[in-house]
């Protein structure tokens, strides 16, 4: 392999600038302060830790990070103006990502100023930046549109005056590859930077030509969080330079997954399925011929394994699961069955694939026990459930089970009707066993209140997990459906 | 502009084949039809419609896409088996996707036969497509990880025997650019398709290359739906080509969004927020810098005008939210405040922004009415809601409202307790105006029962529409909060 890129590239995380810009995306200070941890354990060089011009509340979050020890450069967005650098320098700030634009577009239309003008706020900037102490990342906001050789004059002039690095960032995310290769080589005065956006689904192949061209450091945010579009994610460019390239980044990738779920979480903007690396799908297989190729070798179906960015593979059940899948899972449940058997158990799974439908343990479960003619009487039978909730009314439910063959009614209250009923549940069967609910989810609901609502759990009893679901028009129906199904399973004699 | 590609690119687009192999996605017949015939309208020029010899729903569904007389060539994946192919054509399809494993891991490790075998079946299949009448397009799975000089020959024998084209399938997701440009180039013995997968985020990165290397169509899935992490966008690789080198390339752009809503719908799969061109935030700023920008002269912090791909601009207040946005969203909804005015109400915003919440409409008008001093009047207020649901109870709520004054107390039943306390929520209030439910939407509850409920619904009055929120505990009491005060901002008078 060829040596495409320089010796070391550095990560610039800008999470909590360019991610938290997310519209609808607010992290207060402690969360902060987490992932900047994260983001130093994980090994980037440099953390951009929010705009410490934009608030007093931006200004303490950059303050505690600076102050964290971590092992990160701690760098903030400043624009080229005294007073920036200043609340910069004060939070103990190690660097600033100094930004100033550089299109005629930007200059004028927003700024409203001349670009002999930017070019003097600019080098005054990094000069005050250099005497307040700060290692200065001097950075051309929407370079790609600036005319090469002004870009070039106003980085030339910066580096005289101190800059130590600088930054080309394509704002609307309308680079191109080859525009790279022609524009980066000529602005070489200093390790130069890459800040994607991914407007046009450009972000990764621009970064890439751009470190390929010469630059040093990728600009990156976890899961490609950002305005609009977002921008270069970390995981998928160290991903792609290990593995395609070779490349030793020194970040952990092992951690990578862990970082990705705790960002979704903090910011509530959740990992889309089919996202490489960290979606759910990523290292989930269903099709037959895909989950067969993979349980023989991994390889074939899988261009890295989970465990390199701190993943499991999962195999789902579905429509287009064929027999070696089926058969793992059967073997998992503790089913032995012959060929036959498990030809007609993969027949019904596909079945309930074709109307649209998870399939759940449980679900596998019931076809299974049906097939083998397995007559198991059910351990727990609801009788009635009763919920009643209300403005002036203690959220409160009451269930009747009948457990091994015994009628107990237990009720409970809870924060909402749905948190009431299941602690009803969990009540009644107490006697039969410490079920314990590990996961609750319903999927989004959108278009009306009557929607179908999808309840999956996850249930867990002596270590023995289980997932079951239900799909009511009612959310406190279909949440009482899942839990009585998976909790049947659990509790029954297996043989 | 020099000319990278060739004159004319095609789409071939396989959401219904790769798109419909998402672990968890089954899509029925009918919607099939549906998806087919919006692609067509869209002006792809080859459908994929699923795998003929999967299951006999596939060939229903083949076979009703066959037979709508669409404008599209309809393709069906089959392997090198005279079964498949005879279900292809039976079932009425201009073409086959005939794919075959080139790499020896493929040959060996699943397919268990040799290379030579693989080059008899293969070629065998081209000829007996051709006598049943079928256009053959040639595949070759995990074509990346194959001996070039194998791959070339087997493409070489097929275009003898009659194949039409050819496809690279980068079935992992694991090529480069580099390696692109150097393969692509020596299989171009009839017109090449390139098939990328995104493991590595590099499948638009990929698929270019290869457009570049002389490949002359990209096989692209909606939504970059997929296996794993899916497959090449159709939304962002045309409007990369499009936009970014001029290429016509005789899509519809502007019903790019339509069809990748109605995708996400059927398949359940949401729009990543952050996901170029489709997703929620591609054309959503916030952060007072751009949405001031923006607000100015949208191109600067949009490289397309959303009305290009059929979608609208949003400017969502928040934390990072500036004066100018917010007046906008101000003078949208009829208030008329001086300077100072305008900096407190920017101020309490970004405080409500600062927790971490949205901004609604009826947020911003709370805010607005305390600085601006005016007192309204409650038309409505909540004396009580009470909900009762259950296995054996038909779920039934009833409200009390005090209306302009006076009491009223209605009850509804509905399919759930939900949707019954909104219907009596509507009937309370139908004297004082016709309010309807225009949109619902609950975001995913992960975690545990007593997780924040997150409601925001969208209500409309004579034309007039108005978002509001509630958060609570209880789906229920979220849901009523959120109407209530929704109903309050639509019913008062306007001054």
């Amino acid at each position: 392999m060829i040596a495409l890129f320089v010796d070391k590239i550095r990560f610039f995380d800008t999470t909590l600038r360019d991610g938290e810009q997310t519209p609808g995306v607010s992290l207060k200070p402690s969360q902060k302060v987490e992932i900047a941890t994260m983001l130093a354990e994980l090994g980037v060089s440099t953390i951009e830790a929010g705009s410490a011009a934009a608030s007093e509340g931006e200004r303490e979050a950059l303050r505690l990070i600076a102050g964290a020890g971590l092992s990160a450069e701690i760098a903030t967005f400043v624009r080229a103006l005294p007073l920036d650098i200043d609340y910069a320098a004060d939070c103990g700030a190690d660097c600033v990502h100094l930004v100033v634009p550089v299109s005629d577009l930007h200059i004028g239309a927003k700024l409203r100023k001349s670009r002999e003008q930017v070019c003097e706020m600019a080098w005054n900037a990094v000069e005050y930046a250099k005497e307040r102490g700060l290692v200065v990342e001097l950075s051309g906001e929407d370079a790609s549109r600036a005319d090469p050789d002004y870009l070039a004059g106003l980085f030339r002039g910066g580096v005289e005056r101190g800059a130590d690095r600088l930054c080309f960032c394509d704002t609307v995310g309308i680079l191109t590859p080859e525009q790279v290769a022609s524009v980066i080589p000529g602005l070489l005065f200093a390790p130069l930077s890459i800040h994607c956006h991914d407007d046009l689904g450009m972000a990764m192949t621009n970064t890439l030509a751009a470190l390929k061209a010469g630059a040093s450091a990728a600009h990156v945010t976890v899961n490609g969080l950002g305005e609009r579009a977002g921008n270069t994610p970390i995981e998928e460019l160290v991903m792609a330079l290990e593995v395609l390239y070779g490349v030793q980044t020194g970040i952990r990738t092992d951690g990578l997954y862990h970082v990705a779920t705790a960002v979704s979480k903090m910011t509530g903007v959740p990992l889309p399925l089919n996202k490489a690396i960290v979606g759910e799908m990523a290292f989930t297989h269903e099709s037959g011929i895909h989950a067969h190729g993979v349980l023989r070798n991994a390889s074939t179906y899988e261009p890295i394994r989970p465990e390199q960015v701190g993943r499991t593979r999962r195999i789902l059940l579905g429509k287009h699961s064929g027999t070696a899948s089926v058969q793992a899972a059967l073997h998992e449940l503790g089913y032995v069955c012959d060929e036959g058997q498990i030809a007609e158990i993969v027949a019904r799974v596909k079945a309930i694939g074709d109307e649209g439908r998870r399939v759940t343990d449980a679900d596998l479960m019931a076809v299974a026990d049906s097939v083998l003619d397995l007559v198991r009487e059910p351990v727990i039978t609801l009788k009635q459930v009763t919920v009643v909730s209300g403005s002036n009314v203690i959220p409160t439910a009451s269930v009747t089970l009948t457990v091994n063959g015994g009628e107990v009614t237990c009720a409970a209250t809870g924060n909402g009707p749905v948190d009431a009923a299941i602690e009803a549940l969990r009540r009644a069967v107490a006697g039969a066993g410490d079920i314990r609910l590990e996961d609750y989810q319903v999927d989004a609901i959108t278009g009306g209140t009557d929607a179908l609502v999808d309840v999956t759990v996850c249930l867990s009893k002596d270590g023995r997990m289980l997932t079951s679901r239900g799909a009511r028009t009612d959310i406190i129906m279909g949440s009482v459906e899942a839990m009585v199904s998976g909790m049947n399973r659990l509790l029954e004699e297996r043989g």
